[in-house]
């Protein structure tokens, strides 16, 4: 019987909740999942991508920023299906990677002794009093072209501001986002570009409800538009916090600042874990 | 919902109308367009590969051969479905490269000042007075193996004609390709291998019926097989030019003369635009 | 009409019966079969590699041990529709490769006048008097998780023993594989790791019934667990040898052993046939 | 006549003095600089990998830290040499990307119709009021192994504190380097390795004197050891702040954190500029 | 003992004499010689390209003009000296490749019984009646900056003039080239710029004094400067033909027209000859 | 000062000493040596092979004929001068690898807890009462062309034997290749192909003489020159043991079978260890 075919993009954004832990997270990314991801899905995935996440701007904090960097994948099939569950190998994940990424207490508690998670705890991980691991399914090709279509790679490099949010109440959210929001930006000088689509909830249980990305020249534009703008903007209902984006950060709200280009696009380019002399 | 699942090839037959264009059209190629398109659809196309055309044979120029190249794709999805509009960027291409294409007319108007045109109204320009842009898309493997099956690479290189026909009248024209012109083909001693498949019209409304490529030796075979024998055969009623092909050049016949080999398989060769020194 | 989407993996468990034969073997697929293949099915095929057979363990004979290589790949579609019937090409197949690889009698018979044989003739030789070739195609990840699930790379390198199996008497032989064989496999201290998947059957015809894949530390442990302990099972009913593994060696029991990872991962390390100087 | 044959390393430290510039500078480094520089060098580069700054650690601005990457070149010959001149193209250099780097004031003055830079004239600026931008050549393999050697990849991750020191008294600095610098260094325990060379001030008329690298398990032993640990030290007579490192931070000393593995090793890697879709 | 350093540049430029052997000279060249070469000298050679010739511009036949590809290496040492001799393997040249490029007469000779040629003989071919195989060693690096400096890429795609001249009369030949022909075209609005270098006689025995190299808009601007503003220029004593460029073509003087970019940089792009389906 | 320019060809013969060790060696060159290896020599090694030993053909064992790997190195420096001498990185060398080597007691010590050996060590192992590694530099291009001079890829795969001997008595032995070995080989008709070089003893203090090599169609004309045909050799003075190669086993004479190809060659090819599903 066929499978159903459902190209899909993912998103994941990776956090790097101390400095003492990004050349950790850096070496186990490249050189242990990176190898184990391409032999687990190098079969039906078309493009597995790292982008590299820029640093916070003023106030980012709260907007739920993520610091490390975004995972991109493009799916040729659904890996949550039944059919899809018996893997050879385990990807190696010891526990303390999700520490490095703030999914659970960085409280000193001893790791070194706890067992290998498997991937999909791995990425099922967070929530509750820590933040959300956030593995998001979209559509292949954007849903929404709000603004700026027809831009190309020479209208110059963009600061790309990417973010999911979960609305507290879906139906007011979504109304807010159309109605408020997404005019909002429209009509903001500083935005070149504005894209969204909605978030596939069925494939991995993720609960964000949308994707948004806002392009930028630079994170000053970002911050006259997103923070000092933004004042202007009505409180919502729903509000979890005093100021846009009005939702609870890295809960509600995940996102990150990212260029146009990727860090590693590694089925083209990996080519082991090479180091400095 | 599942999308449909419709692996296609594509070709285009790309024209370079005066030499002053060739090196730049090969630059735009190069330097531009490959990067552009394999960061737009990298995800779902399998090869995308350029061919270049070997030089117009004589009284090639009724056939309607094209000068520059054959650019195929291999898709996994229908990039002409709603899903699939919305893109991030937009592929850089000046109309000035329609010129050089032969598009639009090489009258000397100044184009620099003209606006970007997005890659789908790029790939729809032309017809009218113009030759029309050709975008033809079929099915993945040939429809019909009409000589010459089993012929390996160790039997020599070939010269291969390939060629898109619009037929004025369309059955008309399919009863004399298969009644008059396949078996003629067929008999011929010139011809190694000849191929057929009907274009898929529904795509991106091509207008051409059917491709066809036939493999010789070299030239000179081709010049006895396709100009000095086809004398023989009579004019169609539906003819558009006294001899053989009978149909407008460049209009309802479009074609090139290609090696079997890559010029370039950007997928997997491309490594930037690197210079001579 | 969309195609059936259907992504599948495949095992051709390729023997070497004369050490006469290995260089011309490994000639014939790197400088020959790969860049056939390669020009032929890299539309869609998203994997393709060799992985070299371990030499034969003490005994292994009788278990129908082959000795060249296992080709995997992983196919975006059913290549033995009739839509994917006509190829511009055919792979250079000289008949003596059959013979190399066991196909046909090893009788001294010039066959250097042999006309080539297509790719699908091939795949379907052997049979009768002559161990069959085997072409099992098996859904794209493992349907049985039968021991040791949660292994990764990092838990050592794995002697990897997989075979496929044609039963006599299928009903009989699945029920003695799923009472007997596998509560034994998994009981076995010696076995890491135990995996399995039904046949598909309806793809090229493979008259096998079941893939399985049994990791060891190495041959010594094999040894251990597949003959010397295999001495307590009862011999079943429809046995075609005395011993484990009951079935009539190369010919309903084929199989190899291998290391985890691949000789060559054709599509992403194949550069031509480069030779030592 | 022969070329003499002298085998060396490179090193620039490339700075980024605002966040608005950050994905410019990508931009440019990777959409032009890499291709022209490939095109121009890569037959006498033997390796030319980019390596990503980590971010600059609490009271890292006292040591001369930059903030964008390392560039590190191994040349097979002295691109400095009057034979090598002589080059077909010029490197796209706009003097924009120095005020990114902080060679020149980031003042707001009008750059767009400045001219293009020569690579040398960029590599040779800064200086005087302005930090000088640091291009230092360097012996193939480290000089001095002064701990630590025998240390593996397995023995962890490691924070790699890379900087040039430019003594205001040559034979004082490196006396005071020897007889208390490394003693101390050596002693800490922070200190997993400890490696050092002599530049080589005839190449390219680099003032700096000496490159050091200390590795430790993160910044915050870093920490510890440069800044806590560093109390103790006495102010040498020459110095030129209060506190270790005693040198004018981003003039005398310039420097960077780095993890082991390359973000780009560009003539193995690169691709193009792709981008996010 | 060590070997002598000598970084050279080598170019040959390859001719194809009859539209008939264009296909058949490609795929000997990127299915049996690309290989064959990249086995033998991959060690010592850092850059081995191909650049696919231009078409030959009106009038271009009087200047020698060949019509397939220069072929480039850039070379670690000499593999002409005494120690490179002995080589495992030879490089498969059959003798008609030398037809094919017009070394030896095209006149119908069956040379398929001919034996193989070695690469050094046939690097050796042409002259007396025939044109001179050219196989030019150049220093790394050009050694005369004459106009142009500083162009860049974003200066447009350029139109490349490149040819080796052997004077009848070298002195005479040097001084006109000094005094009249380098002043002429430096003066001349359409060269955009001008490169030259002495070609390395020692080498392989080379009998050309120089490289030239011009670069303009497009060939409709290479004919105003090289032959219709070259009508003002005197003819010189040693002059072969009337009109510039006063030497006889494809025998002292010999050259191509060609793009910026590498039709295939084979070190890093070759991945085998892959057919078009 | 410049290095000394010397480029030279290095190999390893490299045994396994019992199957139980096949797949951890390959584990370990594979997942671990090829990445610490490139990331040491990367910036001064040209060309890093691996090539699979063929299976020990009867009576190969007397010959030496190691059973793993030969493993390639063309240098374009001295490794082994003071000046490359310290390294950041320490290549991971478990002493357990020696054991499945064959260059330590595989006598069931535990070496689980003993210290990571530095390469240099590791490849200056064995000798006394263990077979010593041998790793021998050689020209870069064969010495002596002994026989069967310009063979081509075409003329068929081959068997390719490669050994390094050790005289007891270097004169005597010299002497006895030259007036004995070299005209019997010469003189057999199953002999292809004969090469022989002189070992550098200079580099690393290898102890071994010459290095041989000779093709033939397979190891059955192996046999019948190497062993049958070798019986109407008189004994040498110096023997080691009664028959041809009269020199003791592992020891004095070490060698292997091998094709034309490489299993990896690292450089280009190695994209990270990658399993099988």
């Amino acid at each position: 019987m066929p499978f159903a075919y459902r190209p899909m993009r993912s998103l994941i954004f990776v956090d790097c909740v101390r400095e003492e832990y990004r050349h950790r997270l850096l070496h186990w990314l490249y050189a242990m999942h990176v190898p184990d991801s391409i032999s687990k899905f190098g079969p039906y995935v078309q493009k597995y991508a790292f982008y590299n996440a820029l640093p916070v701007p003023p106030e980012g904090e709260r907007f739920g920023t993520r610091r490390m960097q975004m995972t991109e994948h493009y799916w040729l099939l659904n890996e949550m299906t039944p059919e899809m569950h018996v893997n050879a190998f385990t990807e190696r994940m010891p526990v303390e990677v999700l520490r490095w990424q703030g999914m659970i207490p960085d409280d000193g508690t001893d790791l070194s002794k706890a067992a290998n998670m498997d991937g999909d705890t791995h990425r099922a991980s967070g929530g509750g009093e820590m933040p959300p691991f956030v593995f998001a399914h979209v559509p292949i090709n954007w849903e929404e072209d709000l603004k700026g279509a027809g831009r190309t790679l020479d209208d110059g490099p963009n600061y790309r501001w990417q973010f999911v949010v979960q609305w507290p109440e879906p139906e007011a959210g979504e109304r807010w986002f159309r109605e408020t929001l997404a005019p909002y930006f429209q009509a903001r000088p500083e935005v070149n570009r504005f894209l969204s689509s909605k978030i596939y909830q069925d494939v991995v249980g993720c609960k964000f409800h949308r994707l948004v990305e806002l392009w930028f020249d630079g994170p000053e534009e970002w911050y006259a538009a997103a923070v000092e703008g933004t004042k202007t903007l009505d409180k919502p209902a729903w509000a979890q916090q005093e100021r846009f984006p009005f939702l609870k950060s890295n809960f509600n709200i995940v996102g990150m600042f990212l260029p146009d280009m990727a860090a590693s696009d590694n089925l083209t380019q990996y080519r082991g874990y090479i180091t400095m002399r």
